[in-house]
């Protein structure tokens, strides 16, 4: 689909994705089983932001940023702005300029597949970009993509309307229809892992406190005294 | 061209140079056509560090920083060291004491398509590194190569005498004798970005400012008002 | 070897770790005669860590953090855990938790071939990490790996018991039968180092300091007054 | 979703399937509207092969072919076997046993974004497989995965029964629901470009056949009889 | 261990390296419980080799070959070459003329953490290559390095006199020390391959064959009719 | 410098071009001091082909080719296409019918800083091409670049004219005003390299040949009998 720009997407209400920042990107994929997670290539272009909001998407050719002044339009209050190339692209798609205007859209942060640049205003303004390069590099604005389609970025799919989670760790995409599910079930994962941490604090180990001792020995793990006893000479 | 090493060099003067940090890389290089930008696989070692000065160029064999020494040298105050290596390398060709020694000569930073180690002793005496990677390892001084002579650094052409601008996002260079127009231009650039900005924070669209709405309408771009519009069920 | 976990390792004592920090990786590489340090695709979590301790090792399989879970418990004060993978792997194999229960066993931080996630809690509780990738994505405990085998993490083979040296400009591996002599080796070249540093702040250059110029004269190195002396009109 | 098995599959008939190996992955990718290609990536074991056949998709984990065995319950004629794994990997998921067994099943062909072994085997009995890696390292059978579910293969989107077209050029997926109307827009296009060929054979400029030379003029594009004539003596 | 020349090596008997070439790299690595193998980005320069021999090791300083001159007087008949780069390096350290020399000792093929270069020639004269690049370019000989100490080479450990297998797969190492237990174990591992192969050929599934069924049931797996039974509608 | 066509180029005649091919990539490279020489990124299609002849240069935006089509008509009998893009791109810029219309044209073969597509119907005709990747995606026709302007093509400065010449081993680039020289370089090259093939073919050591052994022992390579001698227990 090209040449798209969908008006009306499904949005998560402000008070649903407050709660999600503060549960972390790890949990919340862990919660979701281990899915809904962007390639470690994308990461922060400043370290301590933590956002989460409804995903825009925008699908655009290599080079060419066009689509991008289009997506403000359709960006509201709470959106966080997503952006896959059609093929591999490191240039920058997105710099000072079109963060102020994302900004006064009411956009959180943005997610690129792509470059981004003028990463010190970024950093100095405090509008978070996650993305796979950081490049000087302009775009034209030449040939056209699409606007809120379901795109791929970073090998994660993001559909409009999902959403977004993102911090130091990287970036999560939580299917709309499961926000509410998830948001819970990060919840109580968080709080089981806050009394995991207070006894591992105490120096309790996780093999006796999740029982994996007769696991392990099912499994074949054999402890020795001293490395002699298992590598002839040969090997050492 | 290997074992020469080139004493006289084109240079531009201090007051020229003094205004290209203020510009930054992303808009130098658009001044220039998008030309002139090194891939972005240059990183500075620590952020917020914008330099600009004449480059002294550098051409080693990998895993050999005797030419840097050799380059000191040549240099003078307001210069940019920048090394290219003859095959890929990431070796550790420059650290501390180099830096130091560069310092003394009055180079305000190095540009570097290999290695750089001691970062955080560099970071400390605020002596700004673009490079490929951080290594601690070091090099031989066995075999020669040249100093003052064009080179390919990441991708970019630099002449000895060339203009370099490095900040947080990458490293350009504008030619000898660019380095003027190429300053007006930027600044011009600059100050239609300022104007740009404004209109943004003021919500102004850029399809609106820039008559971009009749384009993308003979580009055949098509609003829908929701995604089931254009897509049928199998798509979904 | 898989399924063995070695209780015994060697270890150097506290004393004579400590004096590793204060001469840096890039140091203590060179004093080995440039060996033993790994690939710089591992970088800290955050900078300015700087830290030594004995090696505890742990091979797991891609994708499975179980065996770091069964290492805690051969960890002594002053470790460092070591991870490699059987395989290529970037997930997050290590987190707060893990690192909550390794500090409370004394570990004073942990270098891993794979990914690591919770980055902004481990440098709130100052637990630095080095790792080829920052993952959110979690780990399965299904499959044997080993503890205390001798392994290669990120090209570099560590033994258990070997002293592990990380800073900001990578990790270096000293084994344990040449800590004692390794540390002399790098407390003396820091010496000549400091006077290097100081001879080159007063501009004394090294190819004078170290007596180059002969050596390069008889390599070939020419000096010509400008490029257009070595170039004809083609090159340009 | 993780541990499902879905067991109904959309197929289209062979004699669809047929049509799409002689037009090629470039020719039918282009007739989507430059869509559904895999990422560059995914390379075959061996050149010559082109096939076309309906997805049967698995996600594994990462180092673990359980999920592969399982899916081969669920193919039937024609299909083609697609394996995404959830984080990155390069082991070696599929070798000569599976190969054997797919083609049991009448499987024509597998597209792995992990690891490929036992090629030499694979190409003497002629089973095409494309891939991300060749490795001889094997995996485990301990955790789950899913089977015939949507995956995200190397950047593409494939949902089970899509239409897959794999030939020298890369991979391509065509939507179930889209696989005839492709198919004739692909027949089209290669029409169009048997006449293309005829005339370029015949010298006959696309420049001139494609009437793009008042559009280059427009765009500004300029014809010097030198170099010289555009490059000041500088920049030579 | 630098500058080090070791002119004994233990070396496994002409008989015994021939039985691994027709066993192959992925079951040779399967036999050792899945360790050994060098990482895929080594690659042989033509298909339809498969060699094993005794391994004489080589480190070089990245850029330099002068160490292989060095070791081909160490290479006895039988013998397969392998080298590793103190740094990543692509540069072509061996091509023809060195290949001429290895041959002319008996060597029986080269396995380089490095490029090789004149690739055409060494086809024809069928010495097979496994190696990190394909490159022209020229390395000096300048530094030193060492022969027959133990190296890591892409990821895998060498201790001179181990036995190397390679194939279109990529390269195993045996320790010296296991060589006849691996043959022994990997003949076997064949053998039960040659029966699995026959019972796949008639469409016995593994997942009956090896019991998997139960084990998958335990694990959680769960067989649905169609994709619609667990993806809502907003998922699809 | 985008937006320009330059007409007139030099060109080698015919006669000279002719000897390249015959002396291979490697020597010709050698010839000329180790330079000239692109990345090992760019790799044939089809191995056996080896080229030679004059560049017709394209600077390209990523993901259009449209240049390309403008370049065709610059071409002349014996020319090689030379394409680089203004950032990374692996697109499929040239295809069959691109390579029909550059046949046509008496084009003898292409070098590409990008992608490749219809790589079996070029090999089908013998079109050879070196590039970066092979995909199957297409490109837009939207944006200028250039056609005859200095490029730099996988780290390789290329001026129009130059004489490319490419084989197995890579491709290398021979700046216009030094092919004579470089052509009778490269031939005395092969010839000593012929006598020193046939020396080592005899047996004859290059330690002896060329007489390293005097300088091996200088820069103090110690040969020892056995690895014991020089490792202690714990290294090993």
């Amino acid at each position: 689909m090209r040449g798209i720009v969908v008006r009306n997407i499904p949005r998560s209400p402000p008070s649903v994705c407050a709660d999600f920042p503060g549960l972390g990107v790890a949990t919340v994929h862990e919660s979701m089983g281990r899915q809904g997670l962007a390639l470690p290539v994308l990461r922060p272009i400043y370290t301590g932001a933590s956002i989460a909001g409804n995903a825009v998407t925008v699908l655009i050719p290599p080079g060419d940023n066009w689509m991008i002044h289009v997506a403000i339009e359709m960006c509201r209050q709470g959106d966080v702005l997503v952006v896959a190339s059609e093929s591999p692209c490191t240039d920058g798609a997105l710099g000072e300029l079109l963060a102020t205007s994302l900004r006064a859209a009411g956009v959180v942060g943005a997610v690129l597949d792509v470059g981004c640049r003028d990463v010190r205003a970024l950093q100095d303004m405090q509008f978070p970009v996650w993305c796979r390069a950081i490049s000087a590099r302009g775009t034209v604005k030449a040939s056209l993509g699409s606007v809120n389609v379901p795109i791929v970025c970073a090998g994660m799919i993001v559909s409009p309307g999902d959403l977004i989670v993102a911090d130091d760790d990287g970036v999560a995409c939580v299917p709309y229809a499961k926000v509410q599910e998830t948001g819970q079930a990060a919840a109580q994962r968080k709080t089981r892992e806050d009394v995991s941490r207070e006894q591992m604090t105490e120096k309790k180990l996780s093999l006796d406190r999740l029982g994996m001792r007769p696991k392990l020995a099912a499994a074949g793990l054999r402890y020795v005294d001293n490395l002699a006893d298992v590598m002839d000479q040969s090997e050492k």
